[in-house]
């Protein structure tokens, strides 16, 4: 096992009816921020609640934060916060708005010049605004953790600091029902490749960490259909487990004290800064032929993989890797997003635009063994055709 | 799953050589009172480490916490801390000498009167000296939770409180090295039981609570013998997976949104305070017992339980649960601990006075159902002979 450090502080509230408990975690002196997206928190009653728990509270709100949060938007909540004197902020809504509200948080105290050093020269901040999360997209655990994903000009660039950790996160299961099924597939395949980027790697026998996120993976599995099917969509126990897993992907956790990836991640990015892909959708199409490319680095991991988290103990070693990447693309398809750069209309043709970005972005050393330079991503963007 | 709040705090730097991490932990300006046991951190070089850590620090000892901490001990601390103007613990040992020291931490700034009603009366405290920890026997959990256990005149009695959580802890798996077998013993199996407190009950569908306990058992497992073996005695991945499971089994994780039961803890709390039997082979003679006794209540958990711990398939329901508890008492014998009362020569004359301890101590409705009442931990303790 690496040495590491862990430390996650933001306080949880699980479970139906948590929103209240919006109304003890911000102070009742708070000038109050409600940030939010497209306004779907208006249909399913969410809104109503956070607007109940409040109503002692002096608040305001900023809507329009979009799918990859974009810079343009948010630098726009500056003049809001500066004209009410806010101090504290409410993210309503799922990764992109938390995402967004955390660059809200750090731009509007930062003394550095252009808010977007942050972001493009991960400038340091020395203070943020306080926030506060309610979740209702289950996917990128951003409600608990230190990091952000900015869009400017189609460029998706990440940023993270301890300082725009949530205080505090409500996740109620109850508000995913009234997620479309594309809303559900992606939240459940960015928490298992979140899992599989900080799981699938040379080991260093970090069994517990190994454990947790095959018990995570296991469960997206098992309980990710299941969102989707007639049968059990509105199981309350179902959207629970889900939810739960997909905190416990990216609070830190799992990735303490082993070698983490984050190649698909990047080459993700990259589809989805220059093509407009859903981000998970991105994750679906470059993991499996990471898992291809990559598969010697990985091997041990890959086997284990196989028959812990599939079952599979037939065959060679190579055969059960193949069987196990091959269950994983099927797990894909069943939650009904891409496997392939076909899949969403990209070829061969786009791969060199799609390296040049990865290549202005530094992104050149990818991976756990930083050996994925920006020839083995065109291998992995070739084997994902 | 049932609805719930998580919350940990405790940053924890867990690694060889991370002792040092404790000069930036603490302020330079506090004074520090270091808390340990009987002295074997002066024969195993963490004392040393620790001094080093701390050379620009004003610091002052209090040594002589017993395993079961006494009250009679640590109220001995407030004079020190009085006389020098103390304001920081930092407890250095196992969880015995944490739990002693979050009793102190209370005690020292309680305005309520005799401290001993913070723990008799579970009286309400309003603040308490911050705590850091330097871990060196993994097993209690101690370390980064709310929790303590103090004893007087034979009474084991737990309180809990926020302000008593360790702010930071530091888990270096090389001191364990030089505990001996029967404290390796002994704290695998407390992790081992505080996980089987939190996850044998009836089900919640937890499922990722349920993978995640299941890892930590099957962790300790695997890792446990291997503590005690010639082969791998001095393996430092063994004793860090065995530390990191630990603390996983006690921080609030795992029992997060499932009933938990702790039946097991109160009846063998009396074994302790009464006799004197070491706590954990308390936990590993009533365990097994409980596992009897309360079958059918526990009846879906336990086959669970059987074929995702123990890998058993065969048989008829009742067989495959038979089998799990043999195989939970051998893995207890393994780890060379006691499985019945008369491996510690207590017999059925002894069960009257360990139900009227558990009367008199209030623990007449316990278990998950709270359902364990005296006249079933005396068919408890009947099981255990």
């Amino acid at each position: 096992m690496l040495n590491f450090t862990f430390h996650n502080s933001t306080r949880i509230h699980f479970g139906e009816g948590q929103i209240k408990s919006i109304a003890k975690e911000i102070p009742v002196t708070a000038k109050v921020l409600i940030t939010y997206g497209g306004g779907s928190i208006k249909k399913n009653g969410v809104y109503d609640q956070v607007v109940d728990a409040l109503k002692e509270h002096t608040f305001f709100e900023f809507s329009g934060i979009e799918p990859n949060p974009n810079y343009d938007t948010l630098i726009k909540a500056l003049d809001l916060i500066n004209e009410h004197n806010i101090d504290y902020l409410l993210a309503v809504g799922g990764g992109s708005v938390v995402d967004g509200t955390k660059f809200i948080a750090a731009a509007a105290l930062y003394e550095g010049g252009d808010p977007w050093n942050i972001v493009a020269k991960q400038a340091k901040i020395s203070k943020a605004l306080p926030i506060g999360a309610v979740l209702t997209l289950p996917a990128t655990g951003s409600e608990t953790n230190t990091g952000a994903v900015v869009t400017r000009d189609g460029n998706k660039l990440p940023f993270g600091n301890p300082l725009v950790r949530p205080l505090f996160a409500v996740l109620d299961p109850a508000v995913t029902l009234s997620l479309s099924d594309r809303q559900i597939s992606n939240g459940v395949v960015d928490a298992f490749v979140h899992t599989m980027e900080q799981y699938l790697t040379y080991s260093v026998d970090g069994k517990v960490q190994d454990r947790i996120s095959e018990g995570l993976l296991l469960t997206l599995i098992e309980e990710g259909p299941k969102a989707l099917s007639d049968e059990s969509r509105n199981n309350l126990d179902v959207r629970a487990n889900i939810m739960w897993s997909a905190t416990l992907a990216l609070n830190g956790l799992i990735g303490a004290g082993v070698p983490q990836d984050w190649a698909t991640h990047m080459i993700g990015h990259e589809l989805t800064g220059g093509y407009g892909i859903d981000h998970a959708r991105t994750l679906s199409i470059v993991l499996p032929a990471v898992m291809k490319v990559c598969r010697e680095a990985k091997r041990e991991k890959l086997l284990q993989y196989a028959e812990r988290v599939w079952g599979i103990q037939e065959g060679d070693e190579d055969q059960r890797i193949d069987n196990a990447i091959e269950k994983t693309e099927d797990f894909f398809r069943q939650m009904g997003v891409p496997v392939r750069l076909s899949d969403v209309d990209l070829g061969v043709s786009d791969i060199d635009s799609i390296i040049t970005k990865l290549e202005e972005h530094g992104m050149v050393k990818l991976g756990e063994n930083r050996d994925v330079t920006p020839d083995v991503s065109r291998s992995i963007l070739n084997a994902a055709l």
